[in-house]
């Protein structure tokens, strides 16, 4: 017994419509041409360790897929990550933006100025995917649903404010609109088909809920740290540091 | 301070001139073509369950490697087993195997007639590489390096003895002849690199002398259970049952 499946889908978008991570206050500032030239770099630091994670966390669900045309058909998802022989991959393009906006990218790459409070929530993630019931995994994926829209308001938003912002810069969010449908077309008609109670499509729309935090939950770190009045915590970032010489 | 480079491979390939499973009594009733067409039949479920469980252990792996690099190196791992577009994959070649012996393969897929050792054994491994240190988890998988022996022998036995065999059914083992090289050539070079204290080297040799022990259970299982005189425990395999039609 279970709501119909066009009723689930819709409950899933809702979700996104009301928690999305596009209503926070930090990503209008970032679209509308708001933040300081720091801002961007303190997002581009913390959001990379998201980035990097992602594959991880691909790879733990993988993990304990005993399906092998499922473990296929996710596979592409960390190749779309860590690159092929042919394509860089989304890491590397990220740390393309790294370099546009002047920040040193080893720095970068190594995490080591991300906010422990983005570390907290992109690793409860990584282990909310090891640990809990595939359906609930899946679940937490389609966060891309919602994802194209942010990324197409996200190129054009940076394209017209930010000097540093061009195709290669933006390349990993260019991608991003080819890679996402294909992969939440997929995760979403997974979902629907498996979710046949009441109760899973309930832990179903917890899980989506719980992605929708993960990623609220960095935008909020980044505003406490880096808008006035900002509160960097130990060991973050620090605004005008880890610059490529040359830059202002 | 660590014995030498060399030393340590020395060491490390001593422990499959002493533990490997081809020195088991099963492996050598296997090859000789002493085996029953049951007994082969046994083995083909069982080890099914091993080569299932591959491509979730490197994924479990993967899941714990934050380097894109390595995550890179290692993909092809789970490529080599759940197939890509233009290869069918291990798994897929195994199940070629479980028809030649006439075996019903959609109940070899299933895994539910494999031994609870081997399944113990199987599952051992994987949260073994889920849960320890990465250089063991990466020592672990040298196995490999005395595999190719094993495979040519198995091969040319299993020609000369059985009627079932031949290049497609075969065809799980010459591919790993050619996949197993490069795979162990990178993770023994990465472990000669990383054991560079004589306490990591112990923990590698230990941890490559436990896999030996995982591979060796499952041939003892499958003495115990289906050579003479057998001890088939509950819901194990019963030979003569689960075969396509046609097959004695």
């Amino acid at each position: 017994m279970s709501a119909g499946r066009a009723n689930f889908e819709k409950r899933l978008r809702q979700i996104g419509a009301e928690r999305y991570h596009d209503k926070h206050p930090f990503h209008q500032l970032l679209h509308s041409g708001g933040c300081t030239p720091d801002q961007v770099r303190a997002w581009v630091i913390n959001r990379f360790y998201y980035q990097a994670r992602i594959p991880m966390k691909d790879a733990a669900f993988m993990s304990r897929v005993d399906d092998p045309a499922l473990r296929r058909a996710w596979r592409s998802r960390i190749e779309d990550h860590d690159g092929t022989d042919e394509d860089e991959g989304g890491i590397a393009r990220w740390l393309r933006l790294a370099d546009a906006v002047g920040l040193d990218r080893q720095y970068v790459a190594s995490a080591r100025g991300v906010l422990p409070a983005t570390r907290f929530a992109v690793d409860a993630y990584v282990r909310f995917v090891r640990d809990e019931p595939l359906l609930e995994a899946v679940a937490a994926s389609l966060t891309e649903l919602f994802a194209p829209r942010i990324h197409a308001a996200r190129i054009e938003g940076l394209l017209a404010h930010y000097d540093f912002a061009d195709d290669s810069s933006l390349s990993y969010f260019r991608n991003r609109l080819n890679e996402a449908p294909k992969d939440v077309a997929f995760g979403l008609s997974w979902v629907l088909d498996r979710a046949d109670t009441d109760e899973k499509q309930d832990a179903a729309a917890a899980a989506l809920e719980f992605k929708t935090d993960v990623l609220w939950a960095q935008l909020d770190a980044l505003h406490g740290a880096y808008v006035v009045p900002a509160r960097i915590p130990p060991g973050a970032w620090i605004p005008g540091t880890h610059l490529v010489s040359g830059t202002a």
